[in-house]
């Protein structure tokens, strides 16, 4: 039995087949997906401990390999996905791997190619994998196992309605977030206080978890594209940098805002945020199918040059977002991805100076057949806005 | 600048000298370590993109790899390890690689053998590695390579003091976490309302985050022992499994209570989670220096088989804590571990039955010299606790 959701299903039963297509085109007679997110997006399972067997002819079973705590909630989840759910009778790898081994046995000639994804499982699981279907007599060679990754990781990219329908959603919850603890971005408040109320009113508004340990950088911390949040406590005058999002079933948000507090300082800080706001937009406003992912990043290079800022820039300006929070496409300087409509992506451009602070502003955008939709909504202003509620009853 | 921590320093330059003992003893000239805990643990780095390449020769240097985003972190977190750090330009893995082959060529002959850690680095990034090698004139191939993983696990295993005084601050806080929440605990009241009050009142107590996924499983949902919290909410006569922990400084707690609510079917939630109880205890009695780990898993079942009770309980009975929730030693029936002084072990064994509900009891403990020291304090009892401030006051 299948939870009741406020979305729309989500269809997984036509992933396993289009997969299957792709491994025919590939020359695979299967694939052995080890990957959680990759599980989960083509099974529906969510456990911690999955392997799935999916073999490319079609009408070939799925079987999702999994141990005795995923019993139950095994066959509940990938109920849609029709997968046949093989217990092992302990939490062996071993055990495992010959389940997993004698399915393949059963779905492919011994010198059958096998696609399996080689960012994923590890050099020891590997070679352990290659043992057991020895034993199965399944000759796993590495000439003939081909990377499944690229193939899910290009699959993944594109989201289904009932996909942008969660992310949108978890792009709402944390825009209210914001809304809601802006106002306590002032002098005296500590990193971690505001990083505890913006993920308990992403929470409290529907969240399942954080979408990725909160960022909450102030004053030179702030100058740490990855910091994690500390007791420091905002002064007047410097920057603060949050970024942040919620997960709804299974898919992330991601948005970063700065804001810079009143006070001595804050000019140059303001002035920094505004050349980063500015090649925030210009990134965004490249963003369209058929539009090459590095023209995105030369995009937002290219404002932050002219205010001489460019070597402030220490990361990509994006990325994929879905099942997981970093995923295809890469939008950055050597990115030959090719932007399509159904990509989640972020534009993230910011100017770092160390022992002095920083600014990042990121939007999450969807690309549409005409453009993009940005998802996130928060406002990009610097300045802390009054209380929500005070702004809307003045609406 | 090392930020200020309410505990003692941890002393990380020690063990990178203990790793290169080991790695001599294991005739290899150093090791490329990648899985975030061990990088951590070696070097005090704690980004998400670091590399360390540690050299088996007294006094030889520790190289840590990374990219922009963590260039000026990794040299204030490294700074008592000793450690070089590399930036790399970019945020590439390619350069990684490059850094990393290089200082390898530098640190040994092109014959060496080196130590990876098989378990952590993938079929592509080790294939990728050995490539980025042959360039740098480093002849790795898989007959000179051992795996790095048994020899840090073992390492990590046996705690130091200061380390001790981490785990036993986030049980202390998970402690009154619960204390604070087990009034809440009663027909009414979702799963996800549960979980939200824990870990928020965690982070009050000063968690640095949770520990893992807080499991609050109700009902039948306590038959699934790695349930996901929903909005079901408790029914009279249920059971409540609570599964969950703190993280302080890296290092994570973890501790299960069952509680079983007032009404119709409670007496056999109660009889159930006697034995569970007792089979917890009857584990926690066996733990001391010496004890083979599977003699405290066989130790939980006799009480559970006693009961004819034996067949739910679908997972072993426990595992080391530290930087990761889950370490050596394995506490099962297969394991071989022999429990040492500074080990920290959970005991937490369960017994499901689906359809109808479950409990599991779980103890986080310190192995001593003369036995053991318990971490976890919460009381066991399944009632609900009154609220903790009446009973301070009675007390």
């Amino acid at each position: 039995m299948k939870r009741a959701s406020v979305f729309s299903p989500l269809h997984v039963t036509s992933r396993s087949a289009s997969f299957g297509t792709r491994l025919v085109d590939a020359r695979a007679r299967g694939a052995v997906v080890t990957s959680r997110a990759n599980v989960r997006w083509l099974s529906g399972f969510t456990g911690s401990n999955g392997t799935l067997i999916v073999g490319s002819e079609i009408g070939s079973p799925m079987v999702l390999v999994t141990d005795g705590r995923y019993a139950e909630q095994a066959v509940r989840e990938t109920e849609s996905a029709r997968a046949d759910v093989v217990v092992v009778a302990r939490r062996s790898q071993a055990e495992v791997r010959t389940a997993v081994a004698t399915h393949m046995a059963s779905m492919a000639g011994p010198q059958a190619t096998w696609a399996l994804e080689a960012d994923d499982i590890s050099l020891a699981r590997y070679e352990a994998l290659v043992a057991a279907c020895d034993s199965a007599g399944v000759q796993l060679s590495r000439e003939r196992v081909i990377d499944a990754a690229p193939l899910l990781g290009d699959m993944r990219r594109v989201k289904s309605p009932a996909e942008i329908e969660r992310i949108t959603r978890a792009a709402r919850i944390a825009d209210d977030a914001l809304a809601e603890v802006a106002p306590a971005l002032a002098a005296g408040t500590t990193e971690v206080q505001i990083r505890d109320a913006l993920e308990a009113a992403m929470r409290r508004h529907g969240a399942e978890d954080v979408s990725f340990a909160t960022i909450v950088a102030t004053g030179d911390n702030a100058a740490l594209p990855h910091h994690h949040p500390t007791q420091r406590r905002i002064a007047a005058g410097e920057a603060v940098v949050v970024d942040f999002g919620a997960l709804v079933e299974g898919y992330h948000s991601d948005m970063t805002r700065t804001f810079v507090v009143d006070g001595p300082g804050a000019g140059e800080m303001l002035e920094r945020h505004a050349v980063v706001r500015a090649a925030c937009e210009a990134g965004v406003g490249v963003v369209a199918p058929g539009v090459v992912a590095s023209e995105v990043d030369v995009a937002c290079r290219r404002v932050l040059a002219a205010a001489g800022l460019e070597d402030e820039l220490t990361h990509g300006v994006g990325h994929g977002v879905g099942l997981l929070i970093h995923e295809a496409p890469w939008v950055n300087a050597r990115s030959n991805d090719v932007l399509r409509a159904g990509d989640v992506v972020t534009v993230e451009p910011g100017a770092y100076r160390v022992g002095l602070g920083g600014a990042r502003v990121e939007e999450l955008l969807l690309v549409t057949d005409s453009g993009h939709l940005v998802l996130s909504n928060s406002p990009k202003e610097p300045t802390c806005p009054p209380s929500p509620r005070t702004t809307s009853r003045t609406e």
